[in-house]
């Protein structure tokens, strides 16, 4: 394909995607494909000539699109949002053009430069400490990464190399393996899985901190405190405590402002994790959730879920006090800390490589302008509250958690199974997409504000769905009850009570990847009991 | 930006793309701007209202393209190419908008499923042994990843994973960190950065085995031994070697079947890392350099170097029969391996998250078709065989190291002083763009071939300036020899022996993210010695 070419195909994949997302309501938002549904559709091998364009064209709706989640309709309200807007898309378009990867300076200067000022309007934007920001003499400052599980990684990574060096200083004779054997990290039970994926990389002790509903799932200062004594009592290092703004199963809150100063005193790395929550922090409303702060050395969230910047777009922002600490001399068997800068980036991410992302961001937050962002936050925060109303009128409903954002944890009150058997047929169903979460040993429904177009009327009518499938649900309960109690007999397979099979995913977005359950045949694509 | 909008805007910017690719020659292919150029062209904050587009357009001239350091311009022969191609780019514009995250089945069975049929496409092009294709039924296959730094780091910690297991299972009581201090991984001392980084980030020992000129700078199988039996007797485990295929510095390749047996019958998962040089084994000539696959437990490539896909698309595949042994029930400290498959994926990389990236292939492989992408492997080393043989053919300049694919190391008979001020002179003129690499301890030029659009003109043109600056740099030398022998004094400050500054990275792509120079100040752009 010439340029020529490419000028026409490039047109009409414009059109394409205008007309694809124009429309993308009329699709199914969850596709109806059985496992390996794809392998048929296509050659066993790559063809020896080139196939036409329009071949290939033509394929997109005959072998993609019936096996795509359509995570941009309205209707599709499952995990959590992941971010598509036109300008974003037209910055991705140019640096797939520009195509450099910015691993240093000269590989790339506007790709370094840029992605610095851009880590400074978004700390500006969230009224971070002034040591957050980079400016022309700071120490502090951000890298853009991938995703949130990387951003945890590194956090421990740099904060295993201080906790290294801190006991090296006062003992330098002491055995690292001695040292990293009895490192302890926390987090929240109701932390993203990829937190504790991150303490099995490191090879370091991870251990959970638990709450519970009274808490509002929120880590509370008093019970890390008490793990933390516990724990020195037994001869481990207590180093790391990565608190959750926003969990996955709630968008529950740790009570940063207690656990920090915790942190402070027992020299404890505290990241903040706010993949989802973060973005809200742009709004002054919303801006308090963030206070406790001033006492993280770093803080991470997705631009890509809730800022309008495609994925993949995750901020990560360092406390630069802690890191002018440290020698870059570093230890030889740990690759960090450095002082984090445009020209060190690669020191603060798992890949070397690095494409021209910050292009997105500066499109984006051109084109929408800080209100239009806040303003987007807004209107889904307004639909979640739209839709706890709808829920909390309905006597047979309730509310599972606090809502705070975007997010609504509801059920039917009554069984997990009943909740399960009301999730099965709103999914199978395909006009809305939902996934599931456990909260106290209850089986909830989560319903997240996601796609950009999603309006009033959609939310309106997945409640109304939700609640016609909810009444045919237990109408088949009341009828099942009485003939069990006329017949005596157990229930019959394919009835409400019938376990789901496949077993729907009980946390969402997304999974963890240590399965509970032994791992399915490679190409057998039946989903796990994940987590 | 609403459907209408883009429309046009998708327009313009398919347009802008084409004419920046089809005028790319015409641009300085190194940017000519200082460190700290950017952040004064654009305002410190985001703006409150929106901007307009045309004056975001505008800022693409002003503000991002005299950073740019133009990799796909056929001027560029620095690190190593990174791809860049039509259908690639088509293909992500319609990834960016059907926008999915693709972490398991559920999420998208279309991403989950096309991008296992594409590894097995790509297994069946390189002829890979049937166990790593995952065919309906087959077991093993493999994931795309980011970057070749997570791709040796994930097999790194799958192996790491199977050692502790078989010490485990024969000694139940040992305790874990008992056996990870004593484990020890290998590569060579040419291999990339990012494997010596895997260790650190894993925590385990890794040790460089010395290759030598002589050599061709691989690592061959009598030193592996070695250095195996003396690691066993001092009480280690030896449990990882990654060999490269096509190292950074020269190319070279290890001698991976008197290296793979050696692993096999020692239990140490041998990983092959041939992140440039495995695009190559798709031509039948090429394919024997990958001869040893069969001993290998896992492999890695970068499609978005040498293929045609742009970045990232990194390719892992792993065998199979190492991993069915393996129970999915990990031990809890340890997050890998699982079997590879399609709802697996997620446990074979560092990020959770995933792009639908398989589109990218899936449309480049189907537009080129093999013999396509075997013509632009094929162009690409005839190049380098015509640039190597204008350069034998010069008494003054000496070839460095087999010309094997599409990189020809050279320099100048004579001092690194000589060399050094030679690349400086190159890139300060900014026509043509080197980096260097040392061959024991040797300061040598790299001239890789990299972008798709280079043909022989480009190569005789860049020749002519080599040797033309040369020419220059030869006879400063001689008038300062001339001078100092009359004056007999030391040469004065600027002349070809002063010290280049900022200093040249003496490894290319990407840099080793531990420098050996302490970090600068973090707005202080210059680049570091890196490695």
């Amino acid at each position: 394909m010439d340029t020529t070419e490419f000028r026409r195909r490039g047109k009409e994949m414009v059109d394409l995607i205008a007309d694809y997302l124009e429309n993308i309501e009329q699709r199914t938002v969850y596709p109806d494909v059985e496992p390996g549904y794809l392998r048929s559709l296509i050659p066993e091998e790559a063809p020896e000539d080139p196939d036409t364009y329009e071949d290939v064209v033509k394929d997109i709706e005959r072998v993609i699109m019936p096996g795509v989640t359509h995570w941009h309709s309205p209707y599709f309200y499952a995990y959590f949002p992941t971010a598509n807007s036109f300008p974003a898309m037209l910055a991705d378009m140019l640096s797939g053009a520009i195509g450099c990867i910015g691993f240093s300076w000269a590989a790339s200067p506007a790709c370094t430069e840029l992605e610095t000022v851009m880590m400074d309007w978004l700390g500006k934007m969230l009224k971070l400490p002034e040591d957050f920001i980079a400016g022309t003499h700071g120490q502090g400052g951000g890298v853009i990464q991938g995703t949130a599980s990387e951003a945890t990684l590194v956090a421990l990574l740099a904060a295993r190399c201080r906790a290294v060096r801190m006991i090296l200083a006062s003992d330098p004779q002491r055995p690292e393996t001695g040292i990293t054997s009895k490192l302890v990290a926390y987090s929240s039970d109701q932390a993203h899985c990829s937190v504790e994926r991150a303490g099995m990389i490191a090879g370091v002790r991870m251990k959970k901190i638990p709450t519970d509903q009274s808490d509002k799932y929120a880590v509370q200062g008093e019970t890390l405190r008490r793990m933390i004594q516990e724990d020195k009592a037994a001869g481990l290092i207590p180093f790391y405590f990565c608190a959750t703004l926003g969990t996955t199963p709630s968008c529950a809150f740790d009570h940063i402002t207690e656990l920090g100063p915790i942190c402070n005193a027992e020299k404890i790395w505290m990241h903040i994790d706010a993949a989802y929550a973060g973005s809200s922090f742009i709004c002054p409303e919303f801006r308090p959730l963030l206070n406790g702060i001033e006492f993280a050395d770093s803080f991470n969230f997705n631009a890509h879920k809730w800022l309008l910047v495609n994925f993949d777009y995750e901020f990560t922002l360092f406390a630069p006090l802690t890191l002018t600490h440290l020698s870059p001399s570093a230890s030889p068997c740990l690759p960090l800390p450095h002082p984090v800068s445009p020209s060190t980036s690669q020191h603060w991410q798992i890949p070397l490589g690095r494409r021209f992302r910050s292009l997105k961001m500066w499109f984006v937050f051109r084109m929408y302008g800080l209100k239009g962002l806040q303003d987007y936050i807004r209107k889904h925060v307004e639909l979640a509250k739209e839709f706890e109303s709808l829920v909390r009128a309905d006597q047979r409903f309730e509310i599972s958690a606090d809502v705070v954002l975007g997010l609504v944890c509801f059920r039917l009150k009554g069984s997990n199974e009943v909740n399960e058997t009301l999730l099965k047929r709103i999914n199978n169903g395909r006009k809305i997409h939902l996934v599931p979460c456990l909260l106290s040993g209850q089986f909830v429904l989560r319903f997240a504000l996601c796609a950009r177009t999603t309006e009033s009327r959609h939310i309106r009518e997945a409640w109304r769905l939700i609640t016609q499938l909810a009444e045919e649900v237990m109408q088949e309960l009341l009828l099942n009850e009485r003939g069990q109690a006329r017949d005596g007999h157990h229930l019959p397979q394919g009835s409400v009570y019938a376990p789901p099979a496949p077993p729907t995913p009980l946390h969402p977005h997304p999974p963890c990847p240590v399965p509970s359950q032994p791992t399915v045949h490679p190409n057998h694509f039946r989903e796990r009991s994940a987590c």
